[in-house]
C-alpha cells in the first residue's frame, strides 16, 4: 500500500501525431502496482489538443478540472470539472482545448492489454 | 461514448459493517460500460468512518478532497487531496476521517470479478 502525491510520477509530453500541449503522468502503471488496468493523470493546456484517433483500450474518466470539446460524440459534447466519460473499445475520440482558458486535467483508466507500462 | 456529471449517479449509503458517514457513486459499472474494471466515487464526511477490511480487489484511488487517515498503511499514514493511494489484493486498508472537518471524497477503481455492478 502506498500514497503519494501525483507530483512525483514523471510528467510526459505525449507524442501521439497532431497532439499538442498535452501530457501524461501514469499514476498506478504496472510497474506500481497495476495487475489489468493503469490510471493515468493527462493535463491539456489552454491551446492544446488530443486529436480523433482510436484503440482496444476502453477508457474510464474523471474530469479533474476546465473544459474542452469532447471530440468524436454523436453530437459537439464538452467535458467539463466533475464530467465522468466512457469511451467503449476502438470508438474514435479526442479532446480539444484550443479555445479553452485553462489547463484540461483529467484522470484516465485503461486495460493493460500488451502495455508495458 | 457520454459524458455526464458525476451526480447523475444514485448515491447509496455504504452498509460495511462498522462504517458510518459513507457514501458511493458508481460513476462507471457493469450497466453502464465497465468491462472489467469499474470506477466508484466514495464521500466520507467528517466524524465518520471506514474501518478496517480487506477482500481479493486492488484498488487504485485518486483523492479529490480532504484528509484522512489512511488505516492499515505500514505506519500511520494520511491520504489527502491530490494523493494516488494503491492498495493491493487482500491488504487490509480502511479510512478514517472522525478528526477531519470536511468530505473525504477519492475516486476508487477496482477490477470486476464477480460483481454484479
Amino acid at each position: 500500500m502506498y500514497a503519494i502525491n501525483y507530483t512525483e510520477r514523471p510528467e510526459e509530453e505525449v507524442t501521439l501525431a497532431g497532439a499538442s500541449k498535452t501530457t501524461v503522468r501514469w499514476l498506478i502503471g504496472r510497474n506500481t502496482g497495476a495487475k489489468t488496468y493503469a490510471m493515468r493523470l493527462f493535463k491539456i493546456a489552454p491551446g492544446g489538443k488530443v486529436p480523433l484517433h482510436s484503440h482496444d483500450e476502453e477508457h474510464e474518466i474523471f474530469v479533474l478540472q476546465g473544459r474542452a470539446k469532447l471530440l468524436g460524440a454523436p453530437e459537439e459534447t464538452n467535458a467539463q470539472k466533475d464530467d465522468v466519460v466512457f469511451i467503449p473499445s476502438n470508438v474514435e475520440h479526442g479532446y480539444d482545448n484550443t479555445e479553452g482558458t485553462e489547463d484540461f486535467r483529467f484522470i484516465c483508466v485503461i486495460p493493460l492489454l500488451n502495455k508495458d507500462e
